[in-house]
């Protein structure tokens, strides 16, 4: 028996105490899309990608009919507001509840521990069901000694929220961190959870600008959000004429 | 491949041939309700914990948003009647077959054999559908020679009882003990299964303070089981009133 | 990660060259009634238990509430027809496909391998759905030079029976004993499949005197074989009357 | 633990940058029924045997009632267009995702990379639920570079084609082929999925020709494309009828 997963490095970058994003696909895919939004502006580079008999058994094909094995990837751009940082991107978890635990822990055991990361923030979202005017962004620590710089960037502590804890990587790198030692926390901007929220993400971005002290254009986000804002709307205007309808029929 | 569980030693304390006490989550909660309370009232301290990629793939939080990983945790109390107890608690256990077997293995060879666990009570319930006003605590045994000691206590040895077996931790950490030569016995309380059963968890305590050899208040446990008994009151009453309509409409 | 098995040795007899008797629970429980009864004329003594992560993680209790951890048992008994016999009994297979795998496996190759076992004997129940007058032993073989002695002994060799291959340990045992070199057969007694099969057994029984060479008694084997042939005559009969009576009806 | 599978050296024949040709079950049979049909006109020879946990649990029998365990086979034929080529031939393939990707990685590193396979071609269907009356061969590769070969070979890079990727045994090794810097590609024969194709398989025949530099019999193969042609129009022809019948009677 080999280890899960299969890690191949295609360089080794010199980081200094790295910051870990984590942006796997979740609730609304916030996490991933702010992960991937800021990976392509800060210009960040694959260094390691991850393969696992845990992710589905298959390659997938780009466009050009070149096939890649299902995997995760790291990439890493250096100095960004002071800081390298370090992006866990992928478009896929691990398939069973041991698949996904055992994917995360040998991640950190064989990459995040040896490459020194610093600190911890897994990205994800919050369900509620219901389509948010202003989103908030909640927090999940390790140290209740992170909060009050986590609350000075917005973000909101909760008590009983998410009442059913932190599934999947962002559960279990939030709680690795923990048992490493490292500061971690989990940032879950609020979505409705029903299709890939822009709005979410730009909540979710706007703290991480002031928590690791950058600034980037959000216009994308902004006119996405802008769409979510115009759709929420249209919603909201169908069903007061379908309650009218009903009530007229009632 | 790493071993299934992380163990996370966080003081060694000196035990003489502790006692050790399993109660995690079951049937009527009642080796949990036993296992929680007795730790708290000796003032036990947590030493070990246990993750396990058996476990949830989640984080749970507390009511400041620090975040936990799903684990099993040891806690020991020092000189109780005589006796050095280690508490196993937590609130999962394996979520899969082979994986309750792999966490309690390795817990069994990685910890208890090592720490030189001399005698294991497993704590749990007998569920039995029904509210019984004075609930047996039924015993099973590693060695036949335990029987009379544990009779002396007030346990019950009723043959083809439970029919199915003990399934999960109890029935485990007794056979792993039966194989590693050391006195084990499961003790199970009666219960409807239905709730968590402090009537039936009172049973049990009673019995512990007689093979351990202490007393504690059980007030709480009392008052607990007074309110099961005004519940199976009410029942009973609504019951009767059930059948004398029925009878009537028929 | 341990292996999948706990292997206790209980005593180290020296065996010359036994053959292996694998009758673990199947299909009409012809295999294990088999060789559940052998070892108990033989006198048969435990020497080696294994127990696994493969099999249900409990205890079951005996009448005197012993608790026991779900296990495989291998039973030695020496000169037999001038042969060592080694019986592999039990109540249980492992729970899932890879798990009847690895189990047999790692006993193939901790204790079959190690003790030199000479020939294997792997006893079944070939489900027909139907109660036969007298049911025969089918054979497959791990070498065709094997075919005459068997047949000679009355195991008949039938083309496309069973046509979905043998499950579980029967074949398993069957194919890494032909993988190791060790010549190995499988016996399967012929049985509706409906119940504990004593008439299929005894044909089975036959057919390994012959082979190993004793002679038992086998009045416990006609008597149940006896009450299975009035069992059969009693569903013929009832089922001429139904369908007389469905005449009438109809 | 042991590793996943057992591999059974039967000869260590002198391979020069071998060609691998995986022909392992899948849609339409269509990579099956060419590498068995190619391994026996180029006269392979078995030299390894591949047993794995992951496969079904069972012993099959063949026509004389001699069993086998489940498992691949990898077969050579020397020299033929001036290539060495290896089969991976058999009739099953992991049961669950993770035994898959475990099965093949094992494979990969166990065998393939110890012998230095210079080229992987994995031979699949497409599924399409319609039978063409021209099957196009699709391609995927491990590199862009390889596509003009491919395409003077008759294949088919189409932009989208299979959407869902490529699952199992073609698409691992194609994925595992990349990882590894060995030039590798899928070729898709078009097939309605619903019996063993030979017409599609003909296709791949075709084009492996053109690849590797052989040209065969294939009278069998256009043979078997006849049948499916007059099966294709006998359909046809009453879906027409029917369509008659349902006019007439709608």
């Amino acid at each position: 028996m080999r280890t899960a997963n299969t890690v191949v490095v295609h360089s080794k970058p010199k980081l200094k105490d790295p910051i870990l994003l984590e942006g796997l696909p979740g609730i609304g895919n916030v996490g991933k899309t702010v992960a991937d939004h800021l990976a392509e502006v800060f210009g960040a580079k694959l260094f390691v990608t991850v393969y696992s008999k845990h992710f589905p058994p298959q390659a997938t094909l780009d466009g050009e009919c070149v096939a890649s094995l299902a995997s995760n990837e790291l990439w890493y751009a250096k100095d960004v507001g002071g800081h390298d940082l370090v992006f866990l991107l992928g478009d896929c978890q691990g398939l069973t509840p041991d698949g996904q635990y055992e994917v995360c822990k040998e991640m950190m055991e064989d990459v995040f521990l040896k490459i020194g990361v610093s600190r911890i923030y897994t990205l994800g979202g919050y369900g509620t069901g219901l389509i948010s005017e202003c989103p908030r962004v909640l927090g999940a620590v390790s140290d209740a000694g992170m909060k009050p710089e986590l609350e000075e960037a917005g973000v909101v502590f909760s008590m009983g929220e998410p009442g059913a804890g932190i599934v999947g990587a962002s559960g279990l790198f939030l709680g690795f961190g923990k048992i490493a030692g490292i500061p971690s926390a989990c940032l879950m901007g609020e979505t409705s959870g029903h299709f890939v929220d822009h709005k979410s993400a730009l909540a979710v971005v706007e703290v991480l600008e002031k928590l690791i002290g950058f600034e980037i254009d959000k216009t994308m986000f902004e006119e996405m959000a802008r769409h979510i804002d115009e759709l929420a709307a249209h919603i909201a205007e169908n069903e007061k004429t379908d309650s009218g309808d009903l009530g007229y029929i009632g």
